[in-house]
């Protein structure tokens, strides 16, 4: 972020769940522990979040010109709801492709870790929320279906170890990123 | 209601969005007038919600034998979010049988109104939610839509004339269900 700014890039950063109003809600909702739920009501709380976001925030920052950093995105969704919850592969596509309008990203970075390792990270920052709560072999599912969807597109999406010092990893995200960005705007 | 439950059977009443503790959380994103909300997120949230409802609820009153009734259902969703948003109906009918698993209703009673005298009653009942507020265009397609969904299902579809005596709508309401319903359990 710093280095597209300091490149003249306009960055606008966005997280999901959350990034509007509609999903700040939403996250509140889906990382309740004490709300029962389903995997597809997940998967369409998700999605509902997504879409909102896409049509608020993303679409009209890529229209300003503007550099779009995500901290999820459609590939989660396939990872934890597909992958690690088992719903079909090509409804959650479906959907996604309805709720994104076909937007898709330039370059996926994918920081991979051991799920054990990041389950106790997570348990090192305090209570755990709903999907932290899930057990290893839901995890485990989760990474290998990040470590597929990586796999089947390896122009788009960088695999990076996460135990690597962050220095490296971030000089590495920048060498992505510089080959993929455009000009800045004069 | 009370008629099924004089005549011995248990009733489970639903009402949608809601019915359940994701449903209300839902119910109070989606009714908020302050959320700024497409119509594919709130297809999307609604969908959530019945997903939700169909799996907590409705399916396992129906498996211990009981008659459910459901304040709004599927049909909703294609009149508000199809006919009176413009999603395409063919991508909320997939979604929708994936949220339901298929389960429709034996019987759909359609109170059917004129939007004018519809928003004026609502319009009576106090501040409008986020949707009393859409206008006179909005509801006229809804309508449109549920007459056409009736249309297509008659057999399923009860389409009713809501500006009739209550205790006449209430006899025919009866006279139908009765036609449809199964033994009470002994």
């Amino acid at each position: 972020m710093r280095r597209l700014r300091a490149a003249g890039h306009t960055v606008t950063e966005t997280r999901e769940p959350g990034g509007t109003l509609l999903g700040t809600e939403v996250r509140r909702v889906v990382l309740d522990p004490a709300l029962e739920m389903g995997p597809l009501p997940e998967f369409l709380l998700y999605s509902a979040s997504r879409a909102q976001l896409v049509a608020e925030v993303i679409r009209p920052a890529l229209e300003r010109g503007e550099v779009v950093v995500c901290d999820r995105y459609a590939d989660s969704t396939l990872a934890y709801q597909g992958y690690g919850r088992g719903l079909d592969l090509g409804f959650l596509e479906r959907v996604t492709q309805e709720a994104t309008g076909g937007l898709r990203p330039d370059l996926t970075v994918l920081l991979d870790l051991d799920p054990a390792l990041g389950l106790a990270r997570a348990a090192r920052r305090g209570q755990p929320d709903r999907l932290e709560r899930a057990d290893l072999a839901f995890h485990t599912r989760v990474r290998e279906g990040f470590l597929a969807l990586a796999a089947a597109e390896p122009g788009r999406v960088l695999v990076m170890d996460a135990t690597r010092p962050e220095n490296d990893l971030s000089a590495d995200i920048w060498t992505a990123v510089a080959a993929r960005r455009r000009p800045a705007p004069a």
